[in-house]
């Protein structure tokens, strides 16, 4: 499996408060544990070359994990409608935290991906409400994180296909933190904690789900439906 | 409630089959019937000016009925947008047939929304699976087309929130041909019948679905979701 | 529209704390405001005879809203499979609070229903997160109870078709606490709020909730599915 | 992995145009391809003591495999309530044909589980609609059964979490033939294809989807969820 964390990689280089935190990148740290996973990690940030995303490394990519915040707009539109592309012919994607708001998950999800937020130190609460899913394999009832930014209701996705995980947040507000989408061939998963200002990809619950994450939105071998005009597999009398 | 029928009304100025079936458009038959019920009626075609869909007129729809076929790219980018957007902000949608590759569908789905064809005179048969739903109201176990278009599996849009009819085809093949999708505040309709050749818009059984798909996508009166930062509702220790 | 809330009426009778809150039992107050609806409501209670709930009285009941709490074993095995047939065969229920865990739920849930409970005269915040649905229509962002009792999660239900509220709680649980599901030809709506030791069902816009609820679940007049041999509709040639 | 396969075994006993087909039980042959996958395969029959399913035997089974048609009635209540508990602790179930009407699954779906049937050794072609699923992995677009008993809607089940195979049936019918649940802990496949008379477990695609079924709903290792009352996380302040 090859797996390709992709970062915007932008806050890391103008806010010493994060480059403290995440010295090699938030993509660094997540690159990291997933290579303790049998699988083969590289990554992938906006300022390289078609965001590191060329039609080669895309073909190849089983899963793509996003993590982006203050730069969605400078993502191409070319580059955006490549990954989406893949996507729906059978790329898993993990969309991480600000994400929500990336071209590629809106392109996805048709709507607006809108939500509150609010940065405040506070306390969140990620309860899982899916026991049964493989994403939540070895996780308590909860993770907690102790500081974190805040995202609140309404978030404006579609009714997601599952529901994994509920969040608790200490200002007064809740949060689907958690869900799965399945898009033409592909798996989609939200996950939302990972503000940058918070060591939060340390936290190894947090890493075990993304793992998980990682390893449920991976393509099957079914073969790809065939589309467009078809003959009749039965004698039709008219 | 507002009703706007859209048409493409293209098939009809170039297909004399068409326009024998179809005299005053496919809008035409539609608004026709739509008038039969306590709701207003107006249409809106391709070659009108903004497609007839000025913001103007898109504010005061409650429900927008959508047919297109040959002449999707024609739609400008513009108003697929706008139309798109007042999905979001609450405007019910019903989509037919061949507008499951309109651009405003494919929008709000994100997915390729393609499937298989087949023009053969062949019989379809509809059958209901949701007998809860109101846009199955009035309706028996099924509804019988001697000669429709096929559409044939796999359909590519996301899982739908409800599942209301499946089509049978005569050739062989399924289709899930009654979907429901929740997008922002919008609600949607697909409904698959209404080949333009064929006399399907007359059938009083697809007009009952089509009304009570209408009732069923126009939009609540809550209130608007507030998004953006917000104020903590609860103290924070931090 | 013949609408029937039933209670088990045994707090009221007990506890005065309760008794003085609801003096002509929750049912009562139900009763109440549900009158101002254009609807006819009656009321029946656990120590009738047949609690209330004769063939009769159920065939006429288009809705059913139910409350219990501590003697759901006291409702027989028999009153218990009529009315979960009679959701099958199209009644609306209305499931209130602690009735998550009243035979006729978890029958027709087949799960245990079971959850995480305090009474600690916290606060609780319901966020609505579907504002497309009618169960909404009114309400704003959230509604905010300064006491209730905490239900958190997991709470031990299938996936509901529809999720409508998610309740935040002071002491830090989250809880699916409206959501919808559809059984046989029934629909069913879940709505957490109303422990007996608080004023909760004079609340308004929890009023407003359970009207809207009472609407939603009522029965479509779509025919009943035929079930059993059936004989084929095209040709089979073998 | 622990996987039992439950098959009532009378049809084998009684009808010789099932024991030529079968003359080890459907069982037998059930077992022996997934024998061929590296797991732990054995089985019970109705007519063992307590149906072959002990407390001994359920708690030590990930996957149970269950045939029934003709004596759904004999099992009894306790072994029926125990493997639903089972289910609902964990342990994955996949439901084969005429099992649709299986007290387990009639209690883990809260419906009648009602459809419609014949008998015509018609053609029936599943086709997928989900490819994304792992259930439908290595499997083309549809799988062809030259003969089959016919199952057709309305299907009285709840919505399912997932739909994956839709069947098209010579004589004009439609079946969700292929659909997964969760309940509790445990997660539930449906699988239509199986009569008695027809060699369809022989069928090779018929083999991989239940290979891969049964590999679907084994359980995570994710802790059971704790009920009951519980103490505060947070201070409430009342």
């Amino acid at each position: 499996m090859n797996v390709v964390v992709w970062n915007e990689n932008r806050h890391e280089k103008s806010n010493p408060a994060v480059s403290e935190i995440y010295p090699e990148g938030i993509h660094g740290v997540i690159a990291d544990f997933l290579n303790e996973e049998n699988v083969s990690v590289t990554t992938a940030t906006l300022d390289e070359e078609q965001h590191g995303l060329t039609d080669e490394v895309l073909a190849e990519t089983d899963v793509l994990v996003w993590w982006g915040h203050k730069a969605h707009e400078e993502v191409t539109e070319e580059v955006a409608e490549k990954v989406k592309q893949r996507v729906l012919d059978g790329m898993g994607l993990v969309v991480l935290h600000s994400a929500h708001f990336s071209k590629v998950f809106k392109k996805l999800m048709g709507t607006s991906c809108d939500l509150k937020w609010r940065e405040a130190d506070e306390k969140e609460r990620l309860w899982v409400v899916d026991p049964t899913h493989p994403i939540t394999e070895g996780i308590g009832e909860y993770i907690e994180l102790e500081k974190e930014e805040m995202y609140g209701e309404h978030f404006d996705i579609p009714a997601p296909d599952e529901l994994i995980f509920l969040s608790w947040f200490e200002g007064g507000e809740v949060f689907r933190s958690g869900a799965t989408f399945k898009r033409g061939r592909g798996k989609i998963f939200y996950f939302r904690p990972g503000h940058e200002t918070y060591p939060t990809y340390y936290n190894k619950e947090v890493q075990k789900v993304i793992k998980n994450g990682v390893n449920w939105v991976k393509n099957t071998s079914t073969p790809a439906p065939v589309y467009g005009n078809a003959q009749p597999l039965e004698t039709i009398n008219n």
